[in-house]
């Protein structure tokens, strides 16, 4: 029995749609002689649900509910939770970050589907990566909700009448889809509850749409983007058009013109990259996108696939045209190429002809907050009640699982007659710092393993114990309070160089990769330190195995009593 | 119009319920000619309801549900989600950490109320802060239940078997109410959804019960107590008796035996004291917990008041007592314990005699899960569905508001025909060193600031002005890439000294307080770099101050345009 392991990047539509497909030929192919493996890899255990995020703001579905778990849309598959470190095309490899056990996981493939999506990408605006708030995962949605609601607590009882203003001015930079439906629901969500705060007045409430062209939703026709800018207008809802956003600071949106507007909530939708991991693969690129062929095939390649909003999948030509046009990333889109996906590696692997794309979409959807909204279905404009009712069906019959259906139709329900809930979720600790205790004889960290944290001893032993090729182990020394070990696989990006063992109870620090590398490239103290002491290890190391093999005795090195000094 | 300022410290059910029955009182008292105005300082912004936290791990009621927004409960409070800096009795005043402007806010009161409960309290057990899962707050139910989900995600790929025994090994030490409720869930929600898992067995899955005395659930009688064990044992829940928890690392728990259990999952309930503010109080105490009297005055004050967890409120004596009970630590208690309090407040402003608290409370309800539990309601004893029921009853009906009895009444009834959800939320950001962005204009803080966070200058250019006793600026100097800032008012813990004004615009990395203390107290060559830094700017700003004296032009300071130069 063959087996073929498929490696599937990125939990979106995309992906997860893929490995359903998928999961969904095993058994034919398993008669047929083919075992089919279906890896899935993605940083959450969940999908979102893009279409429904915005309602997160206000809590009108339930915070978990906007999102599916992996577990039950593909049970069958291994699904890994995880980061990507490397993709190796050339060894047909994909490398994640490590899990409980600080060692990668590498997983080879036979064939591998490129559907990481877009990320939010702030670089080259000063200030945005810093204080722009994104719109994109759950986490960010949670994020904003748990931001108004801080903005209005604190408002209530703020005296200044500048931070007022600065607290209760919301912005959001970009009118498509995106934008407009987060403006909507903060919008919405702001209204309904500031009554409830007796300090706060709601005519000194002011929110502001920013977009770069003449008129917002560039997605659908003039005449329904002409409806959703008066609609929202009346509300309240200012619309600054040909205003382009190109700094921000923790207090103020700032514009390509000067102006200033001050806010503590800027939420910008608008840039939106591929995976930077895209960016380092040698493939036929377009614009930032993977090149694709209609079979979904990355141009040039047999066994590397590429999907969703990271893929430019060319449509077959209309007559008359002579460039093709590419699929938009949406999810009806990515849900189509996704089935064609599958069908061609299940192709692929039976030795058939593949198949091409070829959805040309079934039409859009906004809601605009209030019950209304704008639909363009098949060529008929559709805007209002109607629209937004539409707009709810078609996303509630697509939400997986008839839980969620129930659930949020439930929460639908409870929104009409109660007032949105004001909990605020704040979840994870904050500190990087962390405290960690180990007992004798456990081990922190193993030879090899990768370097993903620095400690710092506050009480307690420890011995560093390397193996040499021939299997020897020699105690390289000893570290106590004050002294600090596992900055240099960190520093100098590559795996344990020996394995820390203790001796007696310790009680370490411990600080995260990202934050030690910030901190020794911007902290001068710091670095001369960190590398004076790293200096004298190597020399200390050499010398301690130069010993041991004087003595011949490589179990335990003559030096291992020495201490190193400390760093002064 | 007399105004009486009433400061509530704790937004648990003491807190709120006091705060309740206050703004109940206040529209009488304004036709008596006395302005109540009640402030309520709590961390979150929301009130937890203890009794249904447990459900929060297997999802079968909404995140949301178990808590109730302040805002709902006491809409005419000042409300401040913020932490508490210092008490100062004698002066009459609290004062809070700082919320958007890095300025502490000082609170008078005419009234204090401390019902700031317990908070879980590891210190003493080495390993336990580091590695015990609390069950207190609404985080740590949503941390616990995360922890369950990446723990069978990572098992379910897991090839090394020592690995797995410990991911599948689920610990609770603490078999009173909360340890029960919290092992009875664990364990009906693991079971509820590895079949998901496709490679992981039922029999892999080890529930260990650890409870220092001969019978779990000390507050119910022994008879229910052992029906509650049996049940718990006869679902495959091992239950340890008589054993302690002393030690704990990150793959062990270690009892004062010796006896190690492997595992990833330790959840203790265990130590709970007061709120370590309390401690530092001149007031009476008892086992750390306030002593009040029966009026809720703690014993020797006219204006403070305490309550909940943190106190001990006498019981009038019975015949033949000679020896006051004292109200146990319960929800029940607490509520009527507020109404006490406040209607004394209210009478001590009305100069009437105070009342005396007298409840004995109503009985005890335990969950055990799988739709069982143990009752004890004035005398009578319940155990099984009967007394599942009770307890689902019962404390629906004390859910405060209609749409939470709406919600958690549906969540039940969807419970009751889906799987578990299998969500994983995590939010916040894990990384203490921030980046920041600021304008050229801006101050980063100002003189008089509390020191939250200090600085790493990226990019940019700041001015420090400091404002003498005579209200002159002085530039005391320029600071560059490279270069910090801010680290003096957290290393001598005092306000601000200086301004710091963006002259070109900056990008910083920060680092908040509680880490930069650890590294500095810990860290050598980080500690000794900063120390010579501080030292050498103690020295250059009095030479700056002098040199501007003696020119007599306070605006420009002569050494102004001299940068400080690196530490080395």
């Amino acid at each position: 029995m063959a087996t073929h392991r498929v490696v599937i990047l990125g939990g979106g539509f995309a992906g997860v749609y893929t490995a359903r497909r998928l999961l969904h030929h095993a058994r034919s192919l398993r008669r047929q002689g083919h075992e089919l493996e279906v890896h899935l890899v993605n940083r959450e255990n969940y999908m979102v649900f893009q279409p429904m995020l915005a309602e997160v703001i206000s809590g009108s579905v339930g915070i978990a509910d906007t999102v599916s778990p992996l577990r039950r849309l593909i049970r069958d598959a291994f699904i890994h939770m995880r980061d990507i470190e490397e993709i190796d095309l050339a060894g047909g490899t994909v490398t994640l970050s490590p899990g409980f056990k600080p060692r990668a996981t590498v997983l080879p493939f036979d064939h591998l589907v490129l559907a990481m999506g877009n990320v939010t990408d702030f670089r080259g605006a000063p200030g945005l990566p810093e204080h722009a708030l994104p719109f994109k995962t759950l986490g960010d949605a949670i994020a904003l909700r748990n931001h108004i609601l801080r903005l209005l607590d604190e408002a209530d009882n703020e005296t200044d009448q500048e931070l007022r203003r600065q607290m209760l001015t919301f912005v959001v930079a970009g009118g498509g889809f995106s934008g407009v439906e987060v403006m909507a629901e903060m919008h919405d969500f702001v209204l309904r509850i500031v009554d409830g705060y007796p300090h706060i007045q709601r005519h000194e409430c002011k929110f502001i749409l920013i977009h770069s062209r003449d008129r917002i939703l560039p997605e659908v026709s003039p005449e329904l983007a002409i409806y959703a800018q008066k609609l929202l207008a009346k509300r309240g809802i200012e619309i600054w058009l040909n205003k382009r956003l190109s700094a921000a600071s923790a207090s103020s949106a700032i514009l390509a013109d000067g102006t200033r507007v001050p806010t503590r909530t800027l939420v910008s939708t608008v840039p939106s990259n591929p995976n930077p991991l895209i960016e380092s693969l040698p493939l036929t690129k377009d614009n930032g996108r993977l090149l694709a062929e209609g079979t979904t095939l990355v141009t040039g390649t047999r066994n590397i696939w590429a999907l969703g909003d990271c893929a430019r999948i060319p449509l077959p030509l209309l007559p008359g045209q002579d460039k093709p046009e590419y699929a938009p990333p949406t999810a009806q889109h990515a849900i189509r190429e996704a089935n064609i996906c599958a069908d061609n590696i299940v192709a692929t692997i039976r030795n058939q002809p593949l198949k091409l794309f070829a959805f040309r979409g079934l039409g859009t959807l906004a809601a605009l907050g209030h019950r209304r909204g704008v639909a363009q279905i098949m060529g008929v404009k559709v805007s209002g009640l109607l629209a937004w009712f539409i707009w709810r069906t078609v996303y509630w019959s697509k939400l997986p699982g008839w839980d969620r259906k129930f659930k949020v139709g439930a929460s639908w329900f409870i929104d009409l007659f109660f007032p949105p809930d004001l909990v605020q979720l704040r979840l994870g600790t904050t500190s990087a710092v962390h405290h960690e205790h180990y007992e004798a004889g456990q081990t922190v960290f193993e030879q090899g393993d990768l370097g993903q944290r620095m400690y710092i001893i506050i009480k307690g032993r420890v011995e560093v114990v390397q193996t040499d090729a021939q299997g020897e182990q020699i105690v390289l020394g000893s570290l106590g309070p004050g002294q600090y070990f596992g900055e240099m696989a960190i520093m100098k990006r590559r795996p344990r160089s020996a394995t820390v063992r203790v001796v007696e109870p310790l009680d370490v620090l411990s600080l995260e990769k990202a934050d030690f590398t910030a901190m020794i490239e911007h902290v001068d103290a710091f670095r001369a330190g960190f590398e004076h002491e790293a200096e004298r290890r190597a020399k200390f190391t050499k010398a301690a195995i130069a010993a041991a093999e004087a003595a011949d005795t490589a179990k335990i090195a003559a030096v291992a009593s020495t201490e190193p000094a400390k760093v002064q």
